[in-house]
């Protein structure tokens, strides 16, 4: 396994230089200059995709400039080295080093995976960056995934994202019955359980399935993306809000084999350089959304809809019984879910009189 | 002003090594691993203290993990090396490289400097960062300090924080006339034309002003802050929301001479070392507050309530006036005010439907 990913570095000849590190107090840690590493993310994006294909670009401009080029990462789109859906496997198999998605893809090798990227009913983007870095979550995280070989870091957030895109009105539970729909995770089982028929199809297939009816609703990000990939055209009711991805968390994946051959600067601006994409994610979609919705809304005439409170209390009854089954079987599931639902009902309840009392605040007349 | 930090960099023999730097691709960017950087931080907040001062310690050590120790910032307490309000001249002056604070100290120097750290019924964290960052809010910020010889960057976010400790309730606009409250910076101006009589005081004088009656009222943080301070001891009313302050960004401010005798790499270093502390408070906030909260309830018996809505709505009202009146005369402060002002117009207007919305589907029964 090591093989594959040292063929891909660029191993440059150690440069003796016996007083090199004179002032380095900690010369240990110090990859001196003169090694550069050049390595490969793959991802679960369109190329360039806005927001989620923009994060790992950035990623790579941080560890590039941080480095001063000792390290370079090259980035590739879904589809243009592994598939989308291969990115797991090729960096758990170290067939590269890097990775960028969203965790819940893993769902079927790793259950709890879906409690890194969001729950529905559950945590705000805020929310999650508090429990995965002050709550125990990333460490879950990483515990998860150490069976693969894999170091995952928080890598973006989307924050709240849309209900999705509906080709009719839903005024009831009965107008999710036989509704066919694009929805992973357990947001798609929550709507199955309400009688909708639910598949799993990748962003760049959602167009063609609303167009030819192949599906009735399909759910992908939010504004900015949603416009990106012109659903507008195919689908005529935009309903909010994303009960269902309350603030996602996108994943950066390492193999842990080559991350251990790093020396320790590089390996801690890998870190700090996630840390700051991460952040930079967010602050990109809380920018440009509403642009993109103004233009869906005046320029391409969509309605913008609110999914009925009966209907969601229902899907939150429902969202209720599935996590339930869901994680009955898997103790690592448990928890994770654990950890997870105790950091919710504290934050929650501060957040009651903190970010959400503000923002009633805010609206008061 | 160049010569005061030269003293303080251990400047280092460079070691001529011909082909050291054959493999960095851009070798004018490298700063070659053998000269290392000294630098002194002066902050504004107490050493270590919860949040605040852990920021800049977070950033001194993310600094010097990605740098291998070629570059080691020395974090200062108020009053360690200067006094809390004196961490803007000696970072302007050049008697240190770096400060961190809260850019709304500066208002009597720059105007304009209010509305990067906060501005009532203004943007919450995840605003303010979306502004910063992808609003214009920080090529603003760089404009309106660079006469000044500063750099500034976001360092750190509280997140919506609390109206504040009152010794007695605050039922109608009436009971603000006379009120003696430590309140500063705008909101200060709001609360004294509401017929308050309000000071300004460090942090670290609130308790004993509060204890000894020279103020009926004070406002600080939030739960995990105010908790270390003991206002609880010397206050039964603990009011929200935080109307005032719904999301204040930290600054790191760096001396411009010192940053731009950096080599590019140290550069790229402290501009993401400052985006990642930036989130690592907000984290940390966000996870620590509600249970501050719960031990100043269950175990210190204050009194938690919320500011009448009535209130709110006329320190709104008030709040137009203030704001108006206070870019008059400042044309700087008045271009900022309106990126501040358009982008807070859109990004309201999307949360409206996006972290609102949910947050109150979450709340649904």
């Amino acid at each position: 396994m090591k093989k594959l990913f040292l063929t891909v570095f660029v191993s440059v000849t150690l440069i003796s230089c016996s007083n090199e590190q004179a002032s380095i107090e900690e010369g240990s840690c110090f990859s001196n200059g003169t090694s550069t590493y050049k390595w490969t993310m793959v991802t679960t994006w369109p190329k360039n995709f806005p927001g989620l294909g923009l994060a790992p670009e950035n990623f790579s401009k941080y560890v590039n400039e941080m480095t001063c080029g000792r390290m370079k990462i090259k980035v590739y789109g879904a589809g243009e080295f592994v598939p989308a859906m291969g990115v797991f496997d090729a960096v758990s198999q170290g067939n590269v080093q890097l990775g960028h998605g969203a965790s819940y893809y893993w769902t079927g090798k790793i259950k709890s995976s879906q409690f890194f990227t969001a729950v529905p009913f559950g945590l705000t983007a805020q929310e999650m960056n508090g429990w995965l870095h002050y709550g125990g979550g990333l460490e879950l995280w990483q515990e998860a995934y150490e069976p693969f070989n894999l170091i995952p870091l928080a890598g973006g957030n989307t924050g709240v994202q849309m209900a999705g895109w509906f080709k009719k009105e839903i005024n009831s539970l009965d107008d999710l019955k036989g509704l066919k729909m694009r929805i992973p995770g357990l947001a798609g089982e929550i709507f199955t359980r309400a009688g909708a028929e639910t598949v799993t199809l990748p962003g760049n297939e959602i167009f063609l399935s609303l167009q030819q009816g192949v599906v009735d609703a399909a759910e992908w990000v939010g504004p900015y993306n949603d416009l990106t990939f012109g659903f507008h055209q195919v689908a005529d009711y935009y309903y909010y809000p994303g009960w269902h991805e309350p603030g996602s968390t996108l994943e950066i994946i390492i193999n842990k084999e080559a991350y251990d051959s790093l020396p320790e600067d590089l390996q801690a601006v890998i870190k700090y350089a996630a840390r700051a994409s991460n952040q930079e994610m967010l602050d990109e979609y809380t920018a440009r959304n509403n642009k993109a919705l103004n233009e869906l809304i005046e320029k391409h005439n969509i309605q913008l809809k609110k999914i009925p409170d009966k209907v969601l209390v229902e899907l939150k009854r429902i969202t209720d019984e599935v996590m339930e089954d869901f994680i009955a079987d898997d103790e690592m599931a448990q928890k994770v879910y654990k950890s997870y639902t105790e950091f919710k009902e504290q934050v929650v309840n501060y957040h009651r009189i903190s970010e959400k009392a503000y923002i009633d605040t805010r609206e008061l007349d």
